[in-house]
This record gives structure tokens, sequence and C-alpha cells, in this order.
């Protein structure tokens, strides 16, 4: 028995997220039946991101343990001539069999794409949030430094959250501008649920002078949940990498 | 009667191209029906340039004439909520009656966009040619350079072009890398049938050191088709404008 890891990329559009559910197909549904198929055993991966529908990866992890005695390097070759060309396989590799991807620290890298301009491109539209108002990027940079560091971020998940503590930290957090796009970076050793998104949309908001800089700062130090952060859409959002030390 | 200018996008991906055909689904047959309905009279528009099947456009041109009292700013937001989400109307304007778009000189500017890694990236994948093995892009720069200015392209075409002159200007080729892209921007006053996918074809031949870059100006000073030049896929080309003299 060996724990064998995978790198996956995936267009989450056409998917109801990473988890498995008994009504809708997801990443780790199409994973777990393309590589129970393929080793010729009952397969099931742990996810290290569980993304939300309609999010994008290009580097989320899994591990799943196996008898085969194909080398752990090859199988995600093997399995990407199974897997529908939305979902790839970029390297498989194997690892301690202890390893497990959300019980030990890493730091995650997400990546928020905003279309800033009148209309909507198509090519473009799976995977940037079209803002057709003006952004002021300056702006939304001076809000960005405010989240940065140790912070409670329960103001920036979703209610239903299953976390025992909303304190995260973020290592960084960028705004770069590229024509008419604004690319948010955004590295954390973790993330509350929905919390990368409302982010985003907070920031959207400063952008474009509905809220000031300032009021993050306020919203961060408050210990109560009392705020209606507005939440970016799912498609902006891509899990780019999750780094451990293993 | 009034002649309307559209400048439209799409995502070719679904499309067997521009011009309408018997027996397939294209963006000007979408374009027809959808402003025929809208306005209500047969709406025949003529486009710019005829994208091949699978070419995406940000900025495509096409005329038509109506005898609507609808403002011409006002058609393309409204006709928008008729058209399927990949195609995109980004303005619409009012010109003269007698401006024909494959008349009159332009120039034209294409986008290629090739993703240099060893597998592929689906939230990319739409758009991108993948490349697995590894560009030289200094390489790919000096060959683009002896593109530059007036050439016969005859050998930069598909055998069954259409046009009586093979000899086109390129105003500029450039070749920037951004991380793992490799994106190829060229301005021309105008290119024969397949010569962009033909030109990114040879240039990624001299990225991966199967043609050295001095074969360009010899193959150009060529006066008879004997070359055999690659094509790049249509998936990676992108129409990104075309500027008029009005």
């Amino acid at each position: 028995m060996k724990r064998v890891c995978l790198i996956v990329a995936y267009d989450g559009t056409n998917y109801h997220g990473w988890q498995a559910q008994s009504n809708a197909i997801t990443i780790e549904q199409i994973l777990n039946e393309s590589l129970s198929k393929f080793l010729n055993e009952d397969i099931e991966v742990i996810g290290a991101s569980r993304t939300d529908a309609g999010v994008h990866a290009e580097g989320n992890v899994a591990v799943f343990d196996t008898k085969t005695n194909i080398p752990p390097e090859k199988i995600g070759i093997a399995v990407n001539r199974t897997l529908p060309d939305d979902i790839v396989i970029q390297e498989s590799f194997e690892v301690p069999k202890d390893f497990h991807p959300r019980k030990c620290d890493s730091v995650k890298t997400y990546e928020y794409r905003i279309l800033n301009r009148r209309t909507d491109l198509p090519v473009k539209s799976r995977n940037t949030y079209l803002v057709y108002k003006k952004l002021d990027p300056d702006r939304m940079r001076e809000a960005a430094s405010y989240f940065v560091g140790q912070h409670d971020f329960r103001n920036f998940c979703s209610s239903h959250t299953q976390a025992k503590s909303t304190v995260r930290i973020i290592y960084s957090l960028d705004i770069e501008k590229e024509n008419d796009e604004i690319i948010i970076t955004v590295s954390g050793n973790g993330f509350l649920y929905n919390m990368v998104r409302m982010i985003a949309g907070t920031l959207v908001d400063v952008g474009l002078g509905r809220m000031e800089p300032e009021k993050i700062p306020q919203i961060l130090a408050t210990r109560e949940r009392v705020f209606n952060v507005n939440k970016a859409p799912a498609k902006g959002l891509t899990l780019k990498e999750i780094e451990f030390e293993i």
C-alpha cells in the first residue's frame, strides 16, 4: 500500500465543486471513478481544498492509497487519457503514508480575476468577473494592505462555516492591472468558507468608491458578525497553488 | 436607410467560423438571425474578417443596413440580450452608407497565445495552444523580426487562398513571455488565408530549435510555393482589433 499525491487542474464551470455529492457531478467524484477504473480497485481521494461550484484550479492537491505496482509518476499521465478535457492531472508522485493534505500546514495561493470594461469578452468570461464600472486599482491596493497579517476574518466568511476559529494569516495580497484586467493574488495559511470571494467583493466595493479603504481595519477589529460583505462570483476564482512542508 | 457598424467579440469554440454556411452554425448566421428578429426586417451583416472555425475575436467588425428608428448606439446592448453568451456586441454606431469593411484600408491586429508547460491547464485551453516542449522566446523574437515589412507571403498561406496578390505588409510582430504563456501579437494591412496560424506555427518550430531563424528570409524571398509550413491550431488565435480610417 502506498499513498500517491496528485496536483490537479480544472475548469470548474461544469462542476458542482470538488466534494462528492449524491445528486451532482463533482471533481472528486470524476477522479474517484477514473482512478478506480484505471487501477482496478476502490479509490477515494482526499482533497486539500474543497473548492466551491464554479471555482477553478491550477494546482489543487489530492492523495489516495493504492496497492498498484504502476510507478506513481506514471499514474497521472495515464489517467489523464480517461478524464474529461476540463480536468487535467499535472503531476503524480508518492508521499509518506501519513501525509494528509488537510491536516498539515500549508500556504495556499488563490487568484481572483476581474475584467474591468464596459462589455464582457466571451473568451475571458469563464474565469473572470465582469465589473463594467471603472475600478480604481490604487484604492484597491490600499484596502488590500489592511488584510495582510493575522486577523479574525469572521466577517469575511459565510455564516455556515464549519471552522472552529476564524483567525487566519494572510501573507500577501497583491493587485495587478494588466490592460483591462485586474488580478488579485492572495496567499495565506488557510481560508474560511467563501473568504477569498468576500475579500474580492470588498476590494471591488472599495475600487468603485462604495467603501473607504479605512473601513477594512474597522471590520477586521469587530468581534461580532455584523457586516454584510459582498461576495464576488465563483467563476473569477482560481486556486493557483498549495505549498506543503512534507 | 442607414448603415450600422458593430464591434463583435466571440468565443469561436462552438462555431464553424464567421461565414454563413448551409450545414453548420456560424457567427454571421447567429448575428443575422438575432438582428432580423430584433429589428423585424431582413438583416444581412457584412463582416470585416471571415475568421475560421475555432478562431476567437475581441473586435471583429460588421456592418448592416436598416430602416429602424432605434438609435444605432442602443442596438448592440439590446441585441446582446438575445445572443448566446459566447457572442457579445461591444459597440454599435452609425457609419457612412458606402462604408464596406472589406473594401477599405485597415490595420488588423491578431494575438496568438501559446501555453508552454508540460501539461494543459483547462481554464486556459480554450484559447491557447499547448506546446509541452520548452520554447526559446529569444529565438522566436529573432525569427519574428524577419517577417516585419512588405513581403510576398505565398508560402505562408493555405493553397486555396482566393487572394489575387500574396504581398502584404506586417507593421509589427511582437513576442511576449508572461509566466508560462508566450503571446504573439501581429499587426498588418491584411492577412492571407491561415497566414497568422502559419506564422505562429513557424515561430514555434524556430522556438523548439527545429528551424533556424535565418530560414525565414529565405522562405520569404522564394517566388515559388515550395515550403511546407506548419499551421498552429485555430483555438490559440484571437482577432483583437481592426482599425479603419473612416
